[in-house]
């Protein structure tokens, strides 16, 4: 204990940096909360909190506070000392309340955010589909975009895994986008530039139905109607309404919902049919490239240059990955 | 040659029933045809001929007639010899032709047909329809009868595999209903009984869109929507839309479109989901049991009491199977 | 603590029905314990109880009692408070001893149980027995039950999974008789009844000799010749030595003999052969149906109408499965 | 034809020997017969000859003979032409018929054998039991080699696949019974030599009851009771009696059970359960060993030294198999 | 046969746009060729031909000729008439010779060659190896490249399958180079461009060693190192032999060593380790990606635009593949 | 706690022979060690010791020492009280410190050494080498082992799974090439004695560089080049480089390199081809053998005679193993 001895207290300092020893404060998002009974028969409270930077566990001894589990996804303010606990960083505060109306607080500190402006990738989206040729491949993404807007602009890509931040599908979405303008110009003689791109636009948009979210926006659960149908199935449901509605040729709404229903590649992925054409092929295969480029990024987040990761990345085969020392031109 | 001198010519007998040595006569399904050349430069005619007994192989040497792949599917008037090649019977005919209009001609011959009467399942479908007490179930049912009633009374339910015979979907799905109404009562605690038969009368319905059917009602190909969407797609697409329009509660149209597009079980085998509710588990267990009696039913027509299968069953899990010598009570 | 103040004690309570701070009092099973030492060097007593209602965990500080791991499986008498843990509740007993003789228990509270009475359960598959037209399936079916009638009646019919209450085995095997009894009339062109009824009444004969069981009468562990061996090998064999004894038709103890190898399906789920025969394909699937039904029912017990169930269910494909909120007429 | 101008004919010549071009005469196993009617309305026999160097296919046109395909498994006298058919060797002969009881043939000739004296094999199996030590495991074996003796020194080892010539099985055995010697001494710490010993004498005894063979010996296909058992069930079941009978202790009956059914090693093999002892992982893995072997050794007949094997072998993973240029000492 | 009547002679025409009836003359490649005996005794020879267009089978009865199946991979000069046999076209040539040193024959003609000129894409792939800025991988890349340079550059891609012409392996290495660019742009926080971008030149460099070639330059078969270590190994080894010599960094080996033997993704696929780090990842992706296209490309050509392809595709999943009919803007 | 009153204190007593209740001191092995902070505020000391009898976790309270998790592999010197906690055993101490260079240790008792001695073992791979009729194969043999002599005699066969003690890899090999000469015998007319031996002396010869070793000599981790590469990569290379330099013939240069690269037979076991010649097959097979052998060595040490063993086994197939009462002679 000696060595905290002239302490400082860090001020809403990002939860990846605090290491065991450290005094801190500030307002973080209490991810779950568990009241629980000590062996010695007192009350306390466990759990995590969070910011854009990570998540931290903690306990709370003696608590006889008015927090929760009800009050997941909230903003609490909290001051206390960093421990460590069987080679685990926890928390250990003197005090946690949720935060109050008149608190100043900076949310896109506390919720992990798109590392891109989300503005300017809304822009690259509708510029892009304003470039589509074909009026009915454009005409369905318009009307789903008018439609779902600002949660389409503000959702995260995934519970956990990839892109699980604010405006997570957009930069998901737009990420793929520039892809498929890219391969369609490569493999032009077979691929339907139009059509690949719109569906690269509608592909994920079943997640809006699929998740539920919590206050501060991040997906907290599946909905109902996610588990029991999927999001596959709800977006070429709505695409398939939506170009019905327009009245666009049956061949291309059964295109489009071919390469939605399609897009993951295999049945034991959730693919309801194989992918079956050039398009659907290519957005089975970018769709992957994204989502595992994501997760690489954030697993060499922990990982030293020249190392490997100290855990198994459960979405990248189960593998231990290796930051190459190389990657960085000394 | 010399076993067949007092032939006698047999007429419109069942193709099963013909052995290597008779003459025949009598009208039959073309179920494909080829014009070739053979190797001493002279055109020939290779064709398979059906009736709801099976189909033959033959071969119409030195043909010069107008038949031509297109005709499949058509009735024709064949006469001649039955021979046996490679160990496998076939057909030589010397005379072959389109039936015309004024031939008189049992067309229930010629196409596979279900072994129960079509009007009878169709009414037992209809009361059991009647009985559910759930009006929103009930209407989703009666509405897609209504549209849909003349197909559905005389698909097949298939295009191979089982039930790929007139009236073949209706009688898979009467038998289904009959099960339902069976484990309703018996796990009447966890079943929903409205909810499995109104599922178990749906769940094939996506199929009408599935199959493409030749001039005499078989199925003769998937159509374009079939292949690239499925019918488990199809079926809770239209079924939900169904729903909607009749405004029932959502629950009540997300579960109907669970359970169909659960019903193939494991992704495996094409399941959109997999069953997560008593009754979407046992539809597929019963649809299950049903296409596997009819696989069985199929293959003990070929296999004598007391033996083994000659060939292996491909949808029986690719097995010989054995029909037991004890099945008939003596 | 403060909001237990005025708590009364509740007696004989069933453990599902405690909640944290409540206080308890009664006889329940001792399911497992263990002595270890604490951190601050004392002993203490980690323990679980269970009664027809389930089981909780345990704990009692400073424990110098007699209660060894060794008692497992016995009546004790607990008393104290309910509490919680780390989000699970715990039993925190001031008092917990062994049950002595001259305590008056109602044993049918402290273990689970069939919901349906044994006796009723028994004479209904009796009669199905006596119903059978074959002399020699009959003949077999009867001396294996005279053999085994009490440990049939009473076992469960698993160690965990499903059926796991005294009289499991017999609850499961009549429900499979009365889907038997149903299907062969369905299906009776291709299905032998005395056949699949037999086979129903036999498949699961060897778990008698596959398990070991506890005082109270619940599987405690697999037997070595049950690990060795396997209850479709061993049931097979004790029916085909009755056959051999009884002289019946070697068909006949082949074909018994094959529905108990084959009645788990695949060779990935322990089927000794795949099944071959009409019966042995429906035997497989009304043992998959029952085994579902009784695990869809075990997890609506812990999931509230119109939510999925908290856990991931392992039997049933490992799915979080969903209780319908219209399967109550409301 | 002109280079086989001064061709002389080849007598009783191994049919693997023949090239086309050449002329043959001699005694044949017939291997199969199919008559059929030609293109030109003329019938033609179609079949097989075998001696054990191989088999050869064969036509006969415009026959007019006796021989029909239940003429299968007899001696045949043949005489012809060797010619090629789509780059395979077929037989043309102007002659065939049945041998008769005045023919002096040498069977041996005619049906694979052994490549190792059947009689000395048979005295090693018996000299190695006689060594075992202890009572109980050699009175099972000696029981069963006395009621099976001359099946177990006949039989061939497998329908085809390896070992499918007579004494096939005896071969197998007794490898593997030299094996087990080997490694009983080498892991003699973990390893019961007598019980392994035993059950490599065991392991295979069941086909004995799996197989149908031909009147020359050979296994011409599975029983009714090998199909629906199978050779570990009825191997186990029939050793399981005579321990039985013998009295022997239950321990040892219930391990020599296990090692026949676990023999296969992984459910997928046909394994009734996974080797769980020391004794019964090695059983699996020197019957694996030396059914590869044997494998390779059929292979390299047909592959020249430092070439592929021109087919892929569908025994050894389907692979195109190696047979070294170096494995030779030049 | 009348309607061929005023048939004129088709001269060098591709094989994949003749039709039966047709009469042709001109020069192919001889792809296969056997000599047989046909029922009637006389000797024929089956063939196929082979041009940039395609492949076809044909006879040629009572043949005399010169021609063996030695000759496979000559040019051959042949006239005669197309026929169909069995839905299949066939060539029935009057003449078949082997081309003489005197011929004039476009070679172009009969070997299928990429379809974009093969200088251009050698320019862009040494283009891109001169703009990487590691002189090390840069090293690797050149020295590999000087000693393979001609065969790096006539190659194809494979022996069936995709990219299976001339040129084919230099199209395949170009193109993904392409993509490579691309992606170390997109990701470049996490993606060095020199290693990814030397991968993708070297990563099917073992293929050089991994093939036998025909004397037009076509894989005829797979070479004994080939099959016994596989393009992967060779490639690795071969790279990393290289880089030893250059003396560049251990990391920097042990990278380019890792690319190579993980390029296909998963053990099941070949791949010798998964791929652990984005680079391999992203390799891996573009890999796939190019040879599926290749794949669609070569399945359009037989398939109208607005239908499913006649036959299942093999390297695609073994799937019907559609070919959309919107993908050409009418 | 009473029961200990009069206890004695054990002196390097082996771990595994403590038992809760005893006290214990002497020198072990610092397998691992982690600093923590306790709930009331104090910092502990998590580790596990070990010797070559196994391994046990330990806490020490009020830790304020200088070991960390840096000094995992040191010698320690500990006193104290064995524990049980939640049914495990663990270490108590009041005193553990590092060892220092007076100290006087007996090494061989931390570290878990080979059951053999190493010399006779290393004396038994030279004979053996120096036996091998060709001069090629001993040649490489014999240069490798020059290179890593020290290293192939001391290293572990695995970090874990079997033969994890020091002298383990010389221990399998030697095991290995001892079964090699037998089955070379055995099969003397398809193996190549020379080419089997060889391998079977190199086969894990890449296992030198794929691990990371700890200062007393076992396994800690997996090498970079071991993690991007694997060791059958790895050591075929460097076998590849010696016969290279050595000048052997080609072929016996590829042979040597495909046993090395296939010996894990399958791809999903890490083999980079199949076994493709009976020698490899029998490597794989005898690699196989050795290193089940060991597993169930080493599962019986803690499993009673008669019973199963207490947990999975998961190199067995995650299996409960079974120790039969009847392997000891009584």
């Amino acid at each position: 204990m000696a060595k905290n001895d002239n302490e400082t207290v860090r001020e809403n300092a990002p939860l990846r940096s605090l290491t065991p020893g450290e005094r801190f404060r500030g307002y973080y998002l209490l991810k779950s909360a568990q009241t629980a009974t000590a062996s010695n028969g007192k009350p306390y409270l466990s759990f995590r909190l969070a910011d854009n930077s990570g998540e931290l566990p903690g306990k709370l001894w003696d608590y006889a506070g008015a927090i929760t589990s009800l009050d997941a996804g909230q903003a609490v303010w909290a001051s206390g000392r960093v421990e460590s606990y069987q080679d685990q960083i926890q928390l250990a505060p003197d005090n946690l309340r949720l935060a109050e109306e008149t608190d100043e607080i900076d949310l896109s500190r506390l919720v992990p955010t798109a590392p891109h402006d989300a503005q300017r990738m809304m822009a690259y989206v509708e510029q892009t589909l304003d470039s589509l040729a074909d009026a009915d491949y454009r005409g369905v993404c318009l009307k789903l975009l008018e439609r779902h807007r600002e949660d389409f602009a503000c959702l995260p890509g995934a519970k956990a895994m990839h892109h699980a931040f604010l405006h997570g599908l957009l930069m998901h979405t737009a990420t793929m986008m520039h892809q498929a303008d890219f391969f369609a110009r490569l493999y032009s003689d077979i691929v339907d530039r139009d059509l690949l791109l719109a569906a690269a636009f509608l592909h994920d948009i079943g997640k809006l139905a699929e998740f539920s979210t919590s206050p501060l926006g991040l997906v907290s659960d599946y909905s109902k109607e996610g588990r029991l149908l999927g999001h596959l199935f709800l977006g070429a449901e709505e695409a398939g309404q939506a170009a019905r509605e327009l009245g666009i040729p049956e061949e291309k709404r059964l295109l489009l919902q071919h390469l939605i229903v399609s897009h993951h590649g295999k049945a034991e992925f959730g693919a309801i049919q194989p992918p079956k054409c050039a398009e659907a092929e290519l957005l089975t295969q970018i769709d992957m490239i994204d989502s595992r480029m994501e997760m690489f990024r954030t697993a060499y987040l922990d990982t030293p240059a020249g190392e490997f990761s100290r855990q198994r990345v459960w979405g990248l085969d189960n593998q231990y990955i290796y930051r190459p020392a190389a990657d960085d031109p000394a």
